[in-house]
């Protein structure tokens, strides 16, 4: 059976050591009552329930085939429901959301580390509380006050859960075309008319009501993305009192048989009139469905992580045990009929690339986190607006290049196991499974591409990346010279360059951004990491211990082997569009 | 439902213009009974079957949940046994094989052709037939006159099938560890004692008789790899005429659970003093048993051919199809609510990446083929000597390179589908999971890096690309100007340092060439594919008509966008080994 153990240490060393978690908090009033020992706490006992509850139940889901359907109800696997009741109980739901709705109020820095444990050891069942919290977000952010003290303490009991319903048949990524209808009533209500497809927790047995958010247009809205407004449509609709009332015409006619994430249900959600309640003013939805996607946006980011540790931990493990060949410079293991694979380079070089990527990626998060808690609870309008524009820049990073190098570890660990990997008893091929849909819902890693090239760069001519190197730069200037020093420095550099290349040629042909906004986004996702490199390095050089001093090897072998990825990158960005627009349309189809 | 049409057009190109199959047929006595028109004839007929036959069972195949077990026994999909019985009335098992034992003696630059159309529609459908021909290749090459007269004619009529035994559970990659034994009886027969993981096709219904090819050791043999003995186990031993006899003692104890492939039965096979025969001299099995592979081997990178276009094919359609969005350049299609999603540069990006991954693939596959060819049909010594060379060099291309960019491209195919992707009934994610294995099968791409830079390369001295790099440039030089002929004059140059540094870096440091194989794998990967794409180039040139016109597009986009991975590459290589080696063992599963 796989294994896993939260990389606690890990987790510390990124918190305390590296972005200093314990400062932060006491510098600001409205985290003061938070210490390190707590925290700690909190990932112990995350790391317990993880390990304990969830890691059996991810493997036993998929075996089973996953969330069942039959005549309009779901059937989540079997133990995900009294797994969910002691998440609820132990106040997870919550952890992260404002004290004043029952929520914990922990800062985001360190519910990602949290989470983290739970996408790596059972992502479906993670799905389930993770719309709760986005939806509770949005509701948060744009509700009334009399929609939030309805929704939200239920939220974060876990009593109800929430969802996001954004897609239709016909409209995924353009959601301006959307069909879906909110035809007003006399009493304030809307009545909603559509199909929404791919809705996460649409319909399942884990709590008594599910409340969606969707995205309907009202009679004579403009057409386009301009046009579109957000409802509240719970499944029992909520009497005055608070308690469930009458069922609403809404109703999942179906469940997806997908790739992966098989215990979590992806619901075709048939709205027939059902009542609906405004969220906001009408026509801004998609403004405040977009308070809900950033943060999953980031939580894919996460599931990223988790996936690549827990694909490590399995991998690192099987290549100790498994003994075949020798070493190239003798024996190691005479006393054994072969060696570890762990003599192999090639066998250590997947090893440390998924390492690599999962001590970057996890920093990452952390401080994309610190920026979101800067945003949140700050005072300093200057740091908040730097914060915000921050998040802005790194939002499709955390989502899509973590979720895209992810993937390339994960695949890099199966390898690891050779046949075995291919074998579903061992849950590597279910990790890699189960972490493609990051890459592709909450927008694909390609519309991250195009967000990023286009809102959080050309728009503002580079503004972002030019204020985010600036710190780099100076970060890096102050460090004590190293490889990832230089490394750190010389990426700006060539960043830079990049950026103004890319600004320049987007205003002269419309098509340029769209057609290289991938290898932008990785070149941006390079930075991020040797940029997190300098700071793990910053942290550990003036520890003594093997811990820490391997942490200098490891930033040594980013820079070595990981990120000359940049120079491949760069090169396909200045080759243009040209060669990827000549072709006519007809070309993709026609019979070869 | 998935679409498939057989790149017929497209494998003319290659067969005809770019190789010009017809002269080297006829230059052939061997060959010259071979015209194009019954060449072609041929891959229409497999047009045919590929889409009319197996297509359909690939998908029901997976739903079904695969081969079942039962008993020892292995019942296979639905549909398989009356697909295989008109695949063998065909005589498409043995297409290749030499008539003198019912073969259809066709050459490999054709053979490679219409294998790809079965691993592009139904892989789990093709692994039945591909170790029936591998098992004769051996049989031919090493066993005794009455051994072939016994086995081959019955391969080649389907009657029969054959398979590889060489994996046992602690026993994968190192195979100078098996434990299997052979003891000797007085007819001069062995019995055969042991159990075998991972075997294809090991048990199932499709024939009446199973030939297991295995490995195992004689007593008192030498310990390692020049201990193994190669044997013929048949399922029901045959009696002097030619009829069955009693069963023998080899059965499936079970069939693995897997990621993909689900319609190919993955035995356990348990010898328990089972009757065995002898093939070639004792102690020399593993080269009896490298016949198979080898050829294994080229077939793994035509599985990568294959799926790369089943996606491409679907995916291109998928994106003409879907309405999303606008074209940056203006709306595009006015009567409909958006524009087809090939209007966007990153879907481009995405679907001309398989697509150039596909031609170089499918040139490399037939430029492979016909070095097969040379090696056994040419009556020019130092001919074979060269392509016997050239074969050596590249098999480990065929294999890993080709798989490995295969899973890149089929990973971008689904990327093109959105959510759908992720959606079984579209096929696409089965392609990817069925793909998978290529990578792991027949010795994995990690252990193909190192067989290339090992024995193909350092061992040699860089001879072999020497050889290999001395025909491009002669070709290149003979090409009219043109950014294809720049970049394989260049990248000859780089790789021609990048082989000189691997030759002496693994002088100095025996871990050096396992640590950078699969780079330098992908090195001369590279190479190939625009070597393939100086070819296609030529060939393309003279020709007006836009199919031919639009090669020369997609051959500077090879070199554009693809091509610059060459950077990243060599930077790794020139990184060396030391960051890789230089950690402690335990530093892999320390408590992190």
């Amino acid at each position: 059976m796989p294994i896993y153990n939260a990389p606690l240490k890990d987790m510390d060393f990124i918190l305390n050591d590296v972005f200093k978690a314990d400062e932060f908090w006491q510098a600001n009033e409205n985290l003061a009552h938070l210490d390190v020992a707590t925290a700690n706490a909190i990932l112990e006992e995350m790391a317990k329930f993880s390990k304990n509850v969830i890691l059996d139940l991810n493997r036993s889901a998929d075996e089973s085939g996953g969330a069942q359907f039959n005549l309009g109800e779901v059937k989540t696997p079997e133990g995900f429901k009294e797994a969910f009741n002691q998440f609820a109980q132990g106040g997870w739901v919550g952890l992260g959301a404002p004290e004043e709705w029952g929520g914990q109020g922990m800062p985001k820095m360190l519910t990602v580390l949290a989470d983290e444990m739970i996408w790596s050891t059972n992502p479906s069942f993670m799905l389930y509380p993770l719309l709760t919290v986005g939806a509770g977000m949005a509701i948060n952010d744009r509700a009334s006050q009399e929609q939030k003290e309805t929704y939200l303490p239920k939220f974060y009991t876990g009593e109800w859960s929430g969802t996001m319903c954004l897609t239709e048949p016909h409209s995924g990524t353009d959601l301006g075309i959307i069909k879906t209808k909110a035809e007003p009533n006399d009493d304030g209500s809307y009545n909603i008319t559509g199909t929404k497809i791919f809705i996460t927790s649409g319909e399942h047995d884990l709590c008594e009501n599910i409340i969606h958010l969707v995205l309907a247009k009202t009679p004579n809205a403009p057409a386009g993305s301009r046009g579109i407004s957000l409802f509240i449509v719970p499944k029992f609709l909520v009497n005055a009192d608070g308690t469930l009332g009458e069922r609403n015409a809404v109703a999942a006619g179906s469940i997806e048989h997908k790739m992966g994430i098989k215990g979590s249900a992806t619901c075709v959600m048939n709205f027939d009139g059902a009542k609906g309640y405004m969220v906001g003013n009408e026509n801004e939805g998609l403004a405040g469905m977009f308070v809900m996607m950033n943060y999953e946006r980031l939580s894919m980011g996460i599931q990223g992580i988790g996936a690549s540790e827990y694909a490590y931990q399995n991998a690192a493990q099987y290549a100790t045990d498994r003994l075949q060949g020798r070493a190239a410079t003798g024996v190691q293991s005479p006393e054994k009929p072969a060696d570890s694979i762990l003599v192999h380079g090639d066998v250590r070089r997947m090893l440390l690339n998924v390492r690599a990527n999962n001590e970057a990626s996890r920093a990452f998060a952390v401080y994309v986190g610190q920026q979101l808690d800067i945003t949140k609870y700050s005072t300093d309008a200057e740091a908040v607006r730097k914060a915000n524009d921050r998040v802005a820049l790194l939002t499709p990073i955390a989502k899509a290049y973590l979720t895209d190098t992810a993937l390339q570890a994960t695949l890099e660990a199966q390898m690891c196991f050779g046949g075995h990997g291919y074998i579903r008893e061992w849950g590597m091929e279910q990790c890699i499974r189960d972490l493609r849909i990051a890459q592709i819902y909450e927008g694909t890693n390609g519309v991250q591409a195009i967000d990023l090239i286009g809102r959080k760069t050309t728009k503002c001519s580079g503004a972002f990346v030019a204020e985010y190197m600036a710190e780099i730069r100076e970060f890096s200037n102050n460090m004590p010279d190293s490889k990832v020093k230089q490394a750190a420095l010389n990426v700006c550099e060539k960043v830079e360059a990049l950026t103004q290349f890319v600004v320049e040629q987007s205003k002269l042909n419309p098509n340029f951004s769209n057609a290289v906004a991938v290898d932008y986004l990785h070149v941006v996702g390079l930075l991020s990491f040797v940029y997190m490199y300098a700071r793990i390095h910053e942290a550990a050089r003036v520890k003594a211990e093997p811990f820490y001093q391997h942490k200098l090897v490891l930033a040594d072998y980013y820079v070595a082997k990981v990120l000359p990825d940049l120079a491949a990158r760069a090169e396909r960005i200045y080759a243009g569009a040209d060669l990827i627009m000549q072709l006519p349309q007809d070309y993709f189809t026609a019979q070869a």
